[in-house]
């Protein structure tokens, strides 16, 4: 499936207290690195939201595991990929690097959602197979 | 002029490796009290949005001295007031204490804004003179 | 066990260009419930932190659902409780609703930790039995 | 004097519900871009912190004029560049651009500081020859 990999540099208003990232700026992260991660498919967000007609993909469940710290001057490295294709819904898996060591992995639920034009409630819709065909394609090969 | 007070926990994500508040947090602290000063002269923004026909009063510069830092486990107390008010635009002094120490001091420009319906410019505007009257009245004696 | 729940109004810029609550905002919103937590077991974090020589007690694991959006305007409910006590670590729940409506439910796993002096390296210690009691019993009957 | 140029994607989080940069973000980009101008210089912070033996050099006024909204899906470029250097202040301004157009153009003030040992209180120190020159020199010809 298709992959992207950027690396960060860990800023100094990222950091807490105690000198490491603060967690909710991985979330933060994450959220940019999956709007990378359409655009390393092919599909730039905002061309999606328009071809198809999806309000967007929004996030339903997290499930991230904080292993090692990341700090202030670190740079990091986060490998974003398509994990499982659903029907309606697709899961990203995140990973923080320092080096060999992992910080953070995070696995994302997200639904591709549209928006009912009378009522203006948002529902999930079958993700279409042109989107799959991309997204389940690896590109690193 | 109209003023409002409040006070605040400075959390632990808000404050940097220094242990003291990351200065963007206190921007993002005057937006949320500009926001609570127009309520308190009882024009709360959706309601002042809607009856102007405005698009709001973005803020198009800020002056902020910081003298003294504020720490995780403080509370301090951030008092809002306009202290001027022109044709198209006004001022709101913004003040972070902690106990008897001025922590900082900001003065905020905003803008009355329009939209232009047929071209989506934004422009400026004259403050009615309803908004100018409650604006400019003591709420605190 | 130990429950805490704090009102808190849903601020402009925690919003997204969607108009609803940026998801790491609710990330950010769960580590301040849980210091407020900790306060209303009678624990305030720089106390315990003081009293038992420890680092704090780090978040290793979160697992959220995002159900129902929260908008600018909203002021949401956020019930954080003590769900599971283990010998090193312990689960705190947090539900954010907004009247009936649940809008996240997130799940988050922290360690108690304490740092060797010698090697500077952090490392999971049992939960001193004090603490195990406090964080245990109901405050709410 | 020294001057720095970096280019920044918007990030959608970064952006309110009137889908432009909030605010506060500006002050965040601009402490980073403080960061990546000390290292332009020559002086990466650590380093200067360590030889020097400062705490830093904390920000103590700012000045922005917000003239343009940036918006999720552009790519601004940031120039900062030293603009004084007095006795134990010193000033950088900063630019955000989109293009032609100017988004935001701020002038921060930063204290050069050190801690007292005894008291444990910071107070502005000279700052040495070696740096004066340094940020003074043109790294642009």
């Amino acid at each position: 499936m298709t992959t992207n990999t950027v690396t960060r540099d860990v800023e100094w208003g990222e950091c807490d207290p105690a000198g490491i990232v603060f967690n909710p700026n991985f979330a933060r992260w994450f959220d940019h690195c999956t709007t990378l991660l359409y655009g390393a498919a092919g599909w730039p967000k905002p061309k999606m939201v328009k071809t198809f007609n999806i309000v967007g993909c929004p996030l339903v469940e997290t499930n991230a595991r904080f292993r090692a710290p990341a700090r202030y001057g670190d740079t990091v490295t986060i490998q974003s990929a398509f994990i499982e294709l659903g029907t309606s819904s697709f899961k990203i898996r995140h990973r923080v690097t320092l080096g060999d060591r992992l910080c953070v992995e995070a696995v994302d639920t997200r639904v591709w959602s549209v928006k009912d034009p009378e009522t203006g409630r948002l529902s999930s819709a079958p993700i279409p197979a042109e989107i799959v065909e991309t997204f389940g394609r690896s590109n690193t090969e």
